[in-house]
């Protein structure tokens, strides 16, 4: 037995098989700690996930994650498994969550490979995985699907029969799962200070979310380690000083965190996320960056059968050391503007004026 | 509508009116988690805040917060309204702790506008406000005044009536609120490992806390945004490195929790604030720098039917890149010595020895 | 009274007595703010840490502390009597852990001085302790010993009786403590996706750890300043810039989690640590160091009446800026490659294949 064979190199291209299923390690229960840590490496201030008290005034049994959160430590179980091997994170889709997160559920995630392609160049394949994570009651609390460029292990190994899933541009009205048993209908505009409800917004707006905020090192080293994500450029700089870029590279996610957060300014009642339409990792960031963002409202949705909260589908794109006062975005050609780093299509939950 | 009305600009001093109320975003629930993040952040040491257990023995229902939690998550609340478009922080007075904030606990601040001066140049004033922490039951656990000199948004707009509230020196001793229902008659200094208690400090003794803590860029963005406080120059490089100074400014209120946790080697058993009579930033702090501190015990004073802890004044200096054992201080022409970058006016509880 | 007198400057090595015993400051509660923290700080991900679902699985009350973070705990009370004039770490020895620690629990610490010997330069001496952690119940979780290399305070002082203590080369297995009332007789390698249990390693075997994480300035304050160590070399960079390496020194315990996190891969169902048999920081590390590590099963052992798992001792090393293929190590000369920071002797929980 030699020593390589214990330890978790990652899986590769050839060995993904359309339709399996893989159970990924570590369960993780998640605590007061884990949002106290988001609040401290995001500056979060939803008040959904800020405070008990006013969760509670909703009918939710307390504070739930913010869903970013819950997606973050949902998605780093699978990078082991998934993209140890990954040249690229290509793409989301798919994203639902189906019901809060409280500090104290154990959290866990199981992935079914649902497409698989390779590349004309024979070196390289796209994994297309619906990723799930459930409760430590089974429940599913949220599935999305993910797909990653892989390294093949072998140039000259066969390629696998070409799969490619039929991914929705959005996800559908009817599939989100606004939470049941809480209502919005008396939702207080004073917790965010912000009088802005579903009514207020029209497809077609955009909206500066004015601040930015400056990445540090450390900061997206402790964010991806909170995650049980181990996606070594993010970690290790003795390999990286030699790598593409010189440094680590940041979690895609940490992007979509600070961008979340700094949707707060203008879009603050948006207080939980219902889907994850898609998103594009369009450039990396490292430390250093300073991330600003924009939102556009792209559509909005009645809820079946709630008269307390719409949908509002937002695209939100952030850039790196580029204030969006003038909304920098993907040219005519198709190009994004060199300083975008994110494009982030969410429907999120939105309290109706009442009535 | 236009994209930025949605968006948090901050007021400016003609959008202050005296008498008016003004109530803050957003209620936050304070947890384990944060308390574990402050011990990260500070290394306070102070045994009713790190001891469930020593809590309980003294009769407070768990180990509550760190008091200068307490004031960072009220005062953060306060700056999207107040202080986004400030200058310049100028003062503290009156701040009192009325009563000990749990872990569970959601607090929320409200600020009442009692002052406004503009200034001559008619480009700025500064606008006096009495800020009210309260937590979920509507008590108040901190209330205090701060006043900021803050940007006119129009030079030429009118001035509004000059009122300089009347202020104390420091709070009465009567109007301090140590914590009822607890006892620290049986104190025990070995939770410290320091024998000093009331009894051995006297008015004009000095003490230098001998330890320093450098800053790091991280460190103070990871704090200031666990307090919810949104000022732009503690986050944004990308404006800041074209600033006054060509870096992030460090919040004042990180460096009155680094004195205060050094104010531990030497004031050990000075368990809890009682009240912030006043406070300057007389120089702004930058990652890299190294915090000493020293303090002078200012007066003694009996706390009214309390034969079980007394409260002591104490002005803690602190500096930058300066050990204290000379207790740089205010020269004779009032100016700073350059490297003092606090001079704060407490005053604190300390058991008394037991009769 | 001077200024100087109130404050801690740390014992010397006159001031220890041999058979004396020190209660250290400050008790501490530990909790799951602790707990993430701890996963943020090192990437953590043993299960049984991780997981109240998976802890309670097994018979524990819930997810009980990584053993690694209540050996910083209990050591970090230590530092303020015992090594604060310390100039080297020399040993660990015989520490053993004695029960689990839950979030809840308040720990603090006692030592007992078990040896002393002066160095023949008159200036400084070896201090050995056995400090032993309890909980707020009086229970033992963790007893160890460690000695230091102490400056005297007068080089021309008496020097103490010289009483060397002896010290087993392990802790012996009839010593060892394994958590009573759980059974690993179901454990499910499911958890780490790692199918390796006791039978399946062998002394001789060398394990790779593959990973490398790079060490941020601040990650190893708030580490250190959460396990309330005061050692001024890891947090004073003012002094320390003119110290002997320029730079402020990583906390060894820093060392030995990272090491401990990257074990996980290879080693991931080792998910307790019942005995620390010995350890030397045999270099300093500073941020910017790129920690890997590789582990050698030293041997294999039952534990007596249990038949769902067993004891592997094993000796990690850890290296900085030099990845573990090849096993770097300390020569035929008893010098350790350069690379080489820590060297480690552990005894680990490891279930067993149920029969």
């Amino acid at each position: 037995m030699t020593a390589a064979t214990k330890t978790i190199q990652g899986n590769f291209f050839e060995d993904f098989h359309l339709g399996e299923t893989i159970r990924h390690a570590v369960p993780r229960t998640v605590t007061e700690g884990d949002t106290a840590l988001y609040t401290s490496l995001y500056g979060s201030r939803f008040p959904l996930n800020a405070s008990d008290a006013a969760a509670r005034e909703m009918g939710y049994a307390a504070a739930p994650l913010d869903d970013v959160l819950t997606f973050h430590i949902v998605f780093g179980k699978t990078v082991p498994d998934i993209s140890l091997n990954a040249i690229a994170n290509l793409g989301y889709a798919c994203g639902i969550f189906h019901q809060p997160v409280y500090p104290g559920d154990t959290l866990s995630t199981e992935s079914e490979v649902i497409g698989l392609k390779q590349n004309s160049n024979g070196k390289t394949g796209t994994v297309y995985v619906r990723s799930t994570g459930r409760n430590q009651r089974g429940e599913t609390v949220l599935s999305y699907v993910r797909w990653v460029m892989v390294r093949k292990r072998l140039p000259h190994s066969a390629a696998p029969e070409r799969h490619i899933p039929n991914l929705p541009e959005a996800v559908a009205v009817a599939d989100l799962a606004p939470p049941r048993d809480v209502s919005y209908a008396r939702y207080d505009t004073g917790l965010t200070a912000q009088p802005y409800l579903f009514e207020d917004f029209e497809p077609g707006e955009r909206i500066d979310h004015v601040d930015g905020m400056t990445i540090e090192e450390s900061e997206h080293q402790m964010a991806t380690r909170l995650f049980h994500n181990t996606a070594r450029v993010h970690f290790n700089q003795f390999y990286e000083k030699d790598g593409r870029f010189g440094r680590r590279i940041v979690y895609g996610g940490h992007i979509i965190s600070i961008a979340r957060s700094l949707m707060f300014n203008g879009l603050g009642n948006a207080i939980a996320v219902l889907a994850i339409n898609g998103g594009k990792h369009t450039n990396p960031s490292f430390a250093g960056d300073t991330i600003f963002a924009w939102s556009e409202i792209v559509s909005k949705h009645d809820l079946p059968g709630r008269t307390d909260a719409g949908a509002l589908r937002v695209r939100t794109v952030a850039t790196k050391d580029r204030p969006c006062g003038d909304f920098p975005d993907r040219g005519e050609d198709g190009k994004y503007d060199p300083s975008v780093v994110l494009d982030l299509d969410v429907t999120l939950l939105m309290p109706r004026r009442a009535g």
